[in-house]
């Protein structure tokens, strides 16, 4: 079996099967997802984020691969659920977290939700032709962006004496505009908003001296240098870095964003992988000193498949082999130690050693997004090589 | 040596000598605290817990080992950085976390660096005869209770629509005001406030038919069937066990807190020892289904501590040997996994395998405080066997 393949029936023989139809919910429509290592159903709650995140694989499944029509019945059933049980009336925001009825349970101070809402509704447009999904992409992402990045809108956490930016909302806000991009067009505002997060991510968290990638700075791109201000996420970074290559791509293999994006994953490995174990590290210092969060040193899922993608991303836009042999490598340590080759779908966690500390394959958290997402572009990556 | 020796050499040669005069801040008082394995400082901000905590320690020891005038002076530094750098001028509420000059950084939405302020107050003022600190020990109680208590003060963290109670705010209110009976004496708001919580813990988090403590329950001491809802944290069960056991011993050894109590360690004992490596799970689920906190099979240090407490004092008040057999179970563990003979002190968190994942020894978690409570218990409780 080629790489291709592999990844192709990984994705449609044994993620995809864990998860459908399980996690339609028949009653009160969208995903169910807290779901045991066999798929026994361990909580009937549901995330917001994780019902906009289902709802846009499957379309993007539904437009890439096959135009199955459950795939298209499924994802409307998670936006039906979004639009009718997952907004607050009281302010026009997303909830985070709602019960199996919809009762909401949790909202919070950032909009992550939205963002999520807007890929599925672009999808979705691009699916259907739906004029009303395309305005509803529009609104939420206008909706996203507004709450990020308009000065004041975000009730703080902290006081104001140690301003920090973070790079989160820059890089799903540059991904959310590349889906929008995508499959509605491109147009000034999403455009101008595609240049000014590559600009703040460039300026402000990727830092050539110390050869690293920031996860928050000061407003002028400084190290805050206590516990916070020090922390590393090489999974977050390195995906950051592929919608970097997703953009250079778009740009005709634009050698600057290539370069950059390349510096970023090469760094972010070689401070993330663990030498001795295998795996990334969750977290690390910029200093080599230690981390506050104590489950600094655990392996999640989601950065290796975020990996999975920027390496093979890298390898194909610039034939350099040592990206391949990066991708073989976390390919091996991650299918080896996330893997369930009896009831399919990646654990979770796994302690610094490669061993699971939980059987829960959906949870809050965790849902059908990262490793279909990964499985799918490592797919399409490795046909097209 | 004895058990009463080695808990004392165990304080007094190995803990209190790495945190001071380490910890004194000669440039803006109070305690730096955030320390790696070997005393570097690794980061200068200040928790506003840990001011009143580690104050509350020394005035502990200078008021029941020896009046050495530097545990005075150390804690009277503690307590003036506190008044002078802690409180929000707005609304007179503390902060959690401030920087090293105390300008804060943040505030959080409940009220525990009120609490540990409180007992210091009150731990001063039984050292001091202030009639000053003995006023302000009962300001911040009374901040403590009325913040927690009264319905609608806290600012919501979830919906109203799935209300839960913790066991948190009762177990700290009880050994608050025990601290405040101890040094200035008890009156009848204070003899309420602990009679409610013996009676709230009692009637809404433990469950004998499942032989369990609670960490969250519905209003009515319903378990929510959720991932919240079910989990279980037994080390703070065990911690609430010995406040009980303390009030039971204030009140002539009063059979019935005794037996509560009791159950309370054995039940929580029996759920959360890890019997294929030792230590005591950080998290266990109600019905044994997977916990969504991916840390929660690692073993953190204070738990431990609590353990220690408990089943000591529950052997001297019972005589059942089971509890100095749990005693030595949990010592022989704790000592030689979290211990660092090399600098002293006990390191944080540690793998479920036993295996430090961090080298900290202070953090904004961790300072001097249930560490060296449980030495100085068990040193009393062993002398007086």
């Amino acid at each position: 079996m080629n790489l291709a393949e592999f990844y192709r029936d990984q994705l449609f023989s044994d993620c995809l099967p864990f998860w459908f139809p399980r996690a339609i919910d028949t009653e009160h429509g969208g995903f169910l997802h807290c779901f045991d290592g066999d798929g026994t159903l361990v909580d009937s709650d549901k995330g917001v984020w994780i019902q906009g995140r289902m709802s846009w694989m499957l379309l993007t499944l539904y437009l890439e691969q096959e135009r199955r029509p459950e795939w298209l019945e499924w994802a409307e059933s998670g936006l039906r659920f979004l639009e009718e049980k997952c907004i607050d009336p009281t302010d026009g925001r997303m909830y985070f977290h709602v019960m199996r009825d919809g009762t909401p349970v949790r909202k919070r101070r950032y909009a992550y939700s939205e963002s999520f809402a807007a890929i599925a509704y672009a999808a979705h447009a691009a699916a259907t032709g739906s004029v009303e999904s395309a305005r509803k992409a529009r609104h939420w992402f206008d909706h996203f962006v507004d709450w990020n990045f308009t000065p004041g809108r975000i009730p703080p956490k902290f006081t104001g004496h140690r301003p920090l930016e973070a790079i989160g909302p820059r890089m799903i806000g540059l991904v959310t505009a590349q889906e929008l991009v995508k499959h509605l067009g491109e147009d000034e505002t999403l455009r101008g908003w595609i240049d000014r997060f590559l600009a703040d991510i460039e300026r402000l968290f990727v830092k050539p001296e110390l050869k690293v990638v920031m996860e928050l700075v000061t407003p002028e791109g400084e190290i805050s240098d206590h516990f916070d201000g020090r922390t590393l996420n090489p999974g977050h970074s390195i995906e950051a870095a592929w919608f970097i290559l997703e953009e250079a791509r778009r740009r005709g293999n634009d050698p600057h964003l290539v370069q950059l994006a390349c510096n970023m994953i090469d760094w972010m490995w070689e401070r993330g992988w663990d030498t001795e174990h295998g795996g990334l590290f969750y977290f690390r210092d910029v200093h080599g000193k230690p981390v506050q969060e104590y489950w600094h040193d655990m392996k999640f899922w989601w950065p290796h498949d975020e990996t999975l993608i920027a390496t093979l991303m890298a390898h194909k836009m610039t034939r350099e082999p040592r990206y391949l042999a990066m991708h073989e490598q976390c390919r091996e340590w991650s299918f080896k130690h996330f893997g369930d080759p009896e009831h399919g779908e990646w654990y979770g966690y796994l302690r610094r050693d490669g061993v699971p500390t939980s059987t829960l394959k959906g949870s809050l958290w965790k849902s059908f997004f990262h490793h279909p997402r990964a499985l799918w572009l490592c797919h399409r990556l490795a046909a097209d090589q």
